[in-house]
């Protein structure tokens, strides 16, 4: 059957979601995007994305791809979904692709931000988007403990269920770095590919460090225990943003349209 | 019977209220901050703000003050009210005050700031505090009509209601500034006073200014008509921030602890 594929760029505020993946009875981001399609081509479509973000996880620049019998002219399909979705999500580009791309298998790499606030008091705009610490983290300390876990390691100390169908607990974390403007704090996290709730077990950890309760030396032997313990805490969903997917080499055109507002 | 003055700083998104006044069966912001009083000082309180916002204005910065018959160390007042209230108000800062102090009487001055996203898409991160106009505004053309409307003038074509129970329509309109940061333009009004709904209405008419389908001359001429018409409309809530309250000499230090991030 002859199909035309579809890739879209999605931002979404997560608070009100169940996460990416379709669920019975419950608000998904995949299955408001599937619903949105369907009143658009008047059939049943399956969209795919770079991978699952989890419920309250938010999205800057979440990437899927679908397919259509009947194609339509892509530049219209932004405004047309839109429409038919509650302005938490958004679809800012749709283009048409070969027809073996993958937002999952194509993704040549990914990146997350984490963001915290560390001052008495949250302000209410930044409620939704913004862990809460009150004490004011030690960014210092974060960075050097953040630099012990780049490079090609066994993350399965830093992953929510290392006995989860994976074939490996080796990735290759090719950036995480601590950065401080004002009261925020953003842990960037970059990589090839992630194991389940390892951004966040890196930023659950990170604040601990932040905080003094942990230190650098501990992220390495942490690490080489290739355990998972009370010491790695999992940091709540509403800090964290799916920031970016990398398609090399193209795809880096597809965020232009972006906000880097989050 | 002897009473201590206190001063508060609030921020709040107006999203969920009916506005700043007490009305019977809303929630408004009045209303939740006085029972949050009420919940640590176990009395019935009144609080007084420097005005009134709409259903749906936010603010960055409202002050408001009130009275307690047994004084409480104000420093603590923060923490234990932003435990009472939800996380979309937040009381950034308390202060005892001479007894004479009004938020709305000593005010010396208000600055508001009006928010327009001017982008196919809205980010959903920004939804809640941005007006959506799909065309590109002309901002140019909008400082143009602004400029016209600076100084002391009679405001009666640019409120809701002209035959409100106010002595005069005249204000002094001190600053009237668009500016704009990539799709985000951004209305800034400051005055001693404004009447009520005026910047909204000013910024109903600057939008329709920005989309040219009215001028820099029709800003001066319906200026000098003093009638309000269908000319003027009034701009959404969302996009309308209560941005800051002066109170000279004193006052501008309690703004230390704000974020300029909406």
């Amino acid at each position: 059957m002859d199909m035309t594929r579809y890739r879209m760029t999605i931002a979404y505020d997560g608070t009100r979601y169940a996460g990416w993946q379709v669920q019975p009875e419950q608000i998904t981001l995949q299955g408001e995007l599937e619903r949105a399609i369907g009143k658009i081509c008047h059939s049943a479509v399956r969209v795919s994305s770079s991978g699952r973000t989890d419920a309250g996880v938010h999205a800057r620049a979440q990437v899927a791809h679908f397919d259509l019998k009947d194609p339509i002219e892509p530049d219209g399909i932004p405004r047309a979904l839109n429409h038919f979705l509650e302005p938490d999500i958004r679809v800012f580009e749709v283009a048409t692709v070969a027809p073996d791309f993958d937002a999952r298998r194509s993704a040549t790499g990914k990146q997350y931000r984490y963001f915290i606030w560390d001052d008495a008091v949250v302000p209410p705009f930044l409620r939704l988007y913004r862990v809460h610490r009150k004490r004011t983290l030690d960014v210092i300390a974060m960075q050097e403990a953040a630099s012990r876990f780049v490079g090609v390691r066994d993350f399965a100390a830093f992953t929510a269920n290392p006995h989860r169908d994976v074939e490996s607990t080796v990735r290759d974390l090719r950036r995480l770095d601590v950065r401080r403007v004002g009261h925020e704090v953003c842990i960037l996290a970059e990589g090839e590919g992630f194991l389940y709730k390892m951004v966040r077990s890196l930023a659950g950890f990170l604040i601990r460090v932040g905080e003094g309760e942990q230190t650098a030396k501990d992220a390495t032997e942490i690490l080489e225990s290739k355990v998972r313990t009370a010491r790695v805490p999992t940091a709540q969903p509403h800090g964290l943003f799916l920031w970016e997917v990398y398609y090399h080499p193209q795809g880096r055109d597809s965020q232009m349209r972006l906000c880097n507002r989050v």
